[in-house]
């Protein structure tokens, strides 16, 4: 076996060639789960792993998974993936790292003459991005048990498109149980990412290590006031529901500010107001509230605080309201086989590294449910992520991919 | 000339008629200028006028008149009318009741026998509301020389298409300097209208004699913040334009809150996020707000209190933003004649009514700088409006086109 060599003029032009599949004009990406333009990028990761000779198996719901056969077939493979779809102009390295890099890592390991044991896999998971239906991680929860065929069918988008006819409509027509994959079916994932946070680059570091990922809570809110034209009815008599909204913006903004911990995070960033007119009153203001913590205890107390703000607005103000708590997800620890690997790979290669906790929002934190897993980080420039901005510089890019061909070989021989 | 007879069957079933012209799903009516939908109730608005015997002609911003003309047609003309368009999710009385009320009272004025003098004519005032543009009476603006070509040409919707493009495309190609009218043009104007709001209804009066309109103002409001990763960008470090909307939208509620105006009113009713993720930190939100009272100082000091608000907010969270004043308009006062006239008419008719000040914004308000005006108002229940469940009872709106086509004739002799 040669050294694993990366092709970073190759793998580059193929990140290029990845974010022009976009609804927003260069640099912006914008490429929502099954709209036309993300199942044209589909077939593009199609050619791409068909190219790198893997076998092609796609799930119910849109998972891509290309495999190279290993020595002794009959193993638990040894996986790696990502996500390509994005969010309103985003960026083009947000999950497409992981998963162009992961096809790279597979070709590096070939052409290197590795003699795999164990099958490998790359796996392009399924809108991990929440923007469509309200919740992240659609495709690897529902392959580790944690999204039910009965709680798929009951996901609507914005336009009212309700999930299983969206994916029939893009092309996945088998029974929606065939997705979940038992425990013990990989016998190990590792993600490649970028960081999306700053604290590689103020650290000077080039890897993380990730030994565990933050706890994500998502709350979706749908308050009930009244309408009427802005001019007429006065202050009184108004039950105005963007009012009322701003609020428990503020509420759930002081949640994170005043909490004790450091790592608390809340954010309202998807607020639409109806019927959205100048002179018109809001009627109703639909609102998704995403809190996140390392610590667990942390968290929940942060959604009992805004939950509690809005029962005391909605009560003060004589609103309705509606609460549903999208996803309310417990950390996941690394496997500590898989960081010992990591840190040894990066320490030989001279990478300067470090142990971190993400407190992004993963497939790997799903996949920690059916095998040990673990991820590797690559610098964000100024931590931007989820912004046209976003941009991890090449050599990182190939840093990130040669410590996961190495790791990939360790655990596959 | 026989008593003037309103066919009150024939004018439900049009009401009934140009409500099936809608984007959204009966009850409620969506009609936004210039929208293929907008364009074919045009059609039909057409239709009538021309069945009515009316004359056509249509401005180069696509103000529709429809013109009966009087014996003595070198003399100014008397005018009627009001707006089609509507905005999201509203109802089916909005404008519409003034536009086929206004065709209706030529009709049975003619059916009566009546010789007029004057010419009379109905109007439709193009985009009365300023859901596309954000500039509400854009038609009537421009016809009385309050909107210039400029100002015009300069005007985007929210997808970024320009207001000229847009019109030439509805078919309205004539030179933009032509739309404006001279001052006397027209000797006088009446516009018939629901009352959106419950005055009447709590007073338990038939019809409302307008004496004067409130002056409302409206402002947009661009945040300008940073964003990045709902969970990986901590707190302190955060620039949330949606975090900073909520103070400012909670402060413009607190300016007519604490107005010592009873009249008072102020709503941010369209607030839009970007890029609008639930992970995903707020980078920017546009908002509108609009401002209005019946006394101009008081309206004015909420203006100031809202621009220091936002000002302060903005600094104390290091935000950029731009705030612009889309309009700023005077209050205006009917003329007394006209006044007088309504007043005589109610009276000698049996009517219940009252005097009244309107505090929504009409077409009126800006005719009113090239003639004398005034309005008439009809009850709306529950003092509904810019909502499906807006509702006028048919009597109502009968005696309300009685009024019209007596004061017409008033006027027109």
């Amino acid at each position: 076996m040669t050294p694993i060599i990366v092709n970073q003029h190759g793998l580059i032009n193929e990140l290029a060639a990845l974010a022009t599949y976009s609804d927003a004009p260069s640099p912006a990406v914008t490429r929502i789960h099954f709209t036309p333009v993300e199942l044209k990028a589909r077939d593009y990761i199609r050619r791409l792993m068909r190219e790198a000779g893997l076998d092609l198996r796609e799930d119910a719901v849109g998972n891509i998974f290309g495999r190279w056969k290993g020595a002794n077939p009959d193993l638990p493979a040894i996986a790696t993936g990502s996500h390509i779809d994005a969010i309103p102009n985003s960026g083009r390295y947000d999950g497409t790292v992981g998963v162009l890099g992961g096809i790279e890592a597979l070709r590096a390991l070939k052409v290197s003459g590795f003699v795999s044991q164990r099958s490998l896999e790359v796996i392009m998971f399924t809108a991990e991005e929440p923007t469509r239906f309200g919740i992240g991680c659609l495709g690897s929860r529902a392959l580790a048990g944690s999204l039910s065929p009965d709680r798929l069918r009951s996901l609507h988008d914005s336009e009212g498109c309700d999930f299983d006819t969206v994916r029939k409509a893009a092309g996945y027509t088998a029974p929606l149980h065939t997705v979940q994959l038992t425990k013990g079916f990989y016998h190990a994932f590792v993600e490649l990412h970028i960081e999306q946070g700053a604290v590689l680059e103020r650290e000077g570091r080039e890897t993380g290590v990730v030994t565990a990922i933050a706890a994500p809570a998502t709350l979706r809110l749908t308050l009930h006031g009244d309408g009427g034209h802005a001019g007429t009815v006065l202050m009184p008599q108004r039950r105005d529901a963007m009012a009322a909204a701003a609020e428990i913006i503020l509420a759930v903004e002081q949640a994170a500010r005043h909490s004790t911990s450091l790592d608390a995070v809340a954010t309202v960033g998807l607020c639409q107001v109806y019927p959205g007119a100048v002179n018109s009153i809001p009627s109703r203001v639909l609102m998704e509230i995403d809190i996140r913590d390392i610590d667990l205890a942390s968290r929940d107390m942060m959604v009992s605080y805004i939950t509690m703000s809005i029962a005391h607005t909605c009560e003060a103000r004589s609103l309705l309201y509606e609460l549903l708590t999208l996803n309310a997800d417990k950390p996941c620890y690394s496997g500590g086989a898989i960081v010992t690997g990591l840190v040894e790979i990066a320490q030989k290669r001279g990478y300067s590294y470090q142990t971190m906790v993400s407190r992004a929002y993963h497939d790997t934190l799903f996949m920690s449910e059916i095998c040990p897993t673990s991820m590797i980080f690559v610098r964000s420039q100024n931590g931007y992520s989820h912004r046209p901005e976003e941009f991890t510089a090449s050599e990182d890019i190939v840093r990130g991919v040669t410590v996961l061909a190495e790791i990939l070989a360790r655990l596959a021989s």
